[in-house]
């Protein structure tokens, strides 16, 4: 028996990464790993949830990438069902409480993973804890939010307009229902410029969806049962729900830690250093619960993706299993479908530069996705923001359909190594007809950009 | 009138993209610009000829970006149908021809752009110059070889398999026609590695036309109009067809130039400077004609590729206007599609990469374009080369379905930044579903590099 021991806490991307690299590195005679989800599932796809109450993804198993039986022939001691209720850094133990038999025990530990994800943003209005509003962070939560559907809801009110209230929005929308989206902004998504978010709201509106912008949640109303009936708006409107759903985006899940005395950084997550250490020794943290560097702004900052916390679970895991490897920071890419509608944005918007203490220069331009002769070449705009003087690319958005939003890894990875417009619109990127213009759509922007950046220094 | 006098040989993109860059930056009243195309049209999409003999492009004019009278109401002096016959460099005169009248003239020139393009290879055997065998490389060119198919060609040999080989090919396989391709290489475009290389000839084959590998032309054989009616093969084996097609690449259009002193480089196509200056003075040159700085091999080569040309042409004519701009070298990043097949490529293959020096390792993965899950997730196949030790990206290879081979714009612009595979895995690349898994196959293939430079590295 090895004398070594991990606990993971949060059984989904970020611990189970960690779990499966150090596991990876140290057979069981090296190291014993014991993770705790408070749920039933693990390693599962949140990002999926809105595609499986679409409907588009028709079993909930379909959005488990390994399950707890998967890891427990890695030899990773997987105890769902079963929430830690606090840790003890002098003792080095995490308390367990099994959720179905209300066992308590004390779990020991050598290193901890702390991964414990997310939770929706509630803003502190009445009834905002009633029966019938839905966040939709764990898929759990998407189960109860689908069986709700299938209890027959026809009215559906989401409150916030981002990235998970739209595909939320867009799935009930799908599913025949009734559909209202309130949201603070002047356009949905408020991490895209508003000249980029009208063509959001367009499409929001155009597959019928009901869109109040610049109105907020006063209230939730509540019926004689309890249940959520009505969202009252700040503007005074009351827009009748049979379910309300939580799309305002989430908030680090740092209770636990905080309790603790693991350090939280300014930003509200968990401080981490580019190995995934937190300030405690032996303890790690990785995914939604922690903060990033953002490489642009300098900033530390709480992004919930996927992506990241697979890598920082990874990096976390090398790291505890013996190797080495860093989480180097992140830019801000993001991608979404709003009905056949892609965008994709990457580094600053105009909003974030200036208040990063950015001067910049913005160009927008209108391209297709194939050679404009090609048949089915369509519409793709992008709008670049880049450093005056330098020219350095400090963002990106696109919009447009048929695969045009994945060119944005192309302008991430150019703002991943600082490149300047000048540089970005001689890159040897693919040409051929079906794909592409003569001049890419991106080198056709950056080359306005170099222009306007041009221009202001002749200016 | 002004004195300064620029004359243009070649009206297609690298010829006119300079003509139109010197005339936005000089005005009539301080350059004079006259342009000869010995064709009838100008900046045309060479790279479109396929699309349009295969009738997905409908009308010859689609293809044309800019007309003739388009460059003229541009000020551009634009003198089609005429020849370049000499260049005299002490005189600064370039003496043309009109191929309709006879008529021949000197033209003075202060500067010159030398934009003459790229001639198909035409192997030295016997029958090669018979009628009815076609190069396919200006839009002349492609306007012969479809008048040929429709006067009733029922067989088609294409003598080379690389890209306008195979994309010829499948155009005459869509117009109904009984399709062979002949070349020397074990698997078809030989700028892939045979492993990817096989995808291709299983997608060639798939669409019924025969592939005929591992066999060079002999002799094309002709009837006793002379006309060609079968390519007889290396290893003996007699092909029958109504018409050839040579698709065995191109060779930089440059006896003029040589004849002229203008010098050339050991790669053949003519020597330039980052502005696009041959070495004798006022005289410059872009496009399929001249040779390229490949930024891995550190070789100077020639890339017949119409994205190339445009850059460069722009380049030249905004340095000839007053302006500073450079070309900063290629990569080999390539696409083609066959049929629903879509490879790409950037940087060196495996043959390259050991031909420039490197020692590398390689790692192919499998993985899907959209998440696993996800409706209409297609698989994509990823190889890199990443150069031992430094784990620095040399190459990289897609062959996929639905957008997947876009994906190598990411890894050339990883590559152009001289990214290794570990600092590529923390890419902060676009993830949602409908868009990629929560591993994009990018991040995927970085993850197994790095894991074999790390593997050589431990051994």
């Amino acid at each position: 028996m090895s004398e070594r021991r991990l606990v993971v806490i949060g059984g989904d991307a970020a611990g189970m990464s960690a779990a499966s690299q150090a596991r990876k590195r140290c057979g069981p005679d090296q190291l014993r790993i014991v993770a705790f989800e408070r749920g039933r599932a693990t390693s599962y796809s949140a990002c999926g949830i809105p595609y499986w109450i679409s409907g588009a993804v028709e079993r909930e198993a379909q959005l488990i990438a390994r399950s707890p039986e998967q890891h427990r022939r890695n030899d990773i001691d997987m105890r769902t069902r079963t929430e830690a209720t606090a840790i003890d850094l002098d003792a080095r133990t995490v308390r367990a409480r099994e959720l179905e038999t209300g066992r308590e025990y004390d779990e020991p530990f050598d290193d901890l993973v702390y991964a414990t994800g997310s939770v929706p943003m509630r803003p502190p209005v009445p009834g905002i804890d009633a029966p019938g509003v839905y966040g939709v962070q764990t898929l759990d939560d998407g189960a109860a939010l689908r069986a709700a559907l299938d209890a027959g809801a026809r009215r559906v009110v989401i409150v916030g307009g981002g990235y998970i209230g739209l595909e939320i929005a867009e799935a009930c929308q799908v599913r025949g229902l009734d559909v209202t989206v309130v949201d603070r902004a002047t356009t949905p998504i408020g991490t895209f410029d508003p000249d980029i978010g009208t063509f959001i709201a367009d499409a929001v509106r155009k597959i019928g969806i009901t869109l109040v912008l610049e109105d907020g949640v006063a209230a939730i109303e509540t019926g004689p049962d309890g249940q959520a009936r009505a969202v009252r708006t700040a503007s005074g409107r009351t827009l009748p729900a049979d379910l309300v759903v939580l799309g305002l985006g989430v908030r680090p899940n740092v209770e636990l830690a905080q309790t603790a005395g693991i350090p939280l950084g300014s930003s509200g997550g968990i401080t981490v250093d580019h190995q995934m250490r937190t300030e405690v020794d032996g303890v790690w943290a990785a995914g939604d619960c922690v903060e990033s560097v953002h490489r642009l702004s300098g900033q530390r900052v709480v992004v919930a993706l996927g992506t990241h916390a697979n890598k920082q679970g990874r990096v976390a895991g090398i790291n505890i299993g013996g190797g080495y490897a860093t989480f180097p920071g992140v830019i801000g890419t993001a991608v979404t479908k709003v009905c056949d509608l892609e965008v994709a944005r990457t580094g600053l918007s105009e909003a974030e530069a200036e208040l990063a203490g950015y001067r910049f220069v913005t160009a927008s331009v209108d391209s297709t996705t194939k050679a404009g002769y090609f048949p089915g070449a369509t519409p793709i705009r992008l709008k670049l923001v880049a450093e005056l003087r330098s020219g350095r690319l400090l963002g990106a958005q696109i919009v447009g359909r048929d695969n045009a939003a994945k060119r944005i890894d192309v302008l991430a990875t150019a703002i991943w190594n600082e490149m300047d417009v000048d540089e970005i619109l001689s890159l040897d990127l693919s040409y051929a007809p079906p794909f592409s213009p003569v001049w890419d759509p991106v080198l056709i922007a950056a080359r306005k950009a170099s222009e306007s950046v041009e221009a202001h220094l002749a200016a």
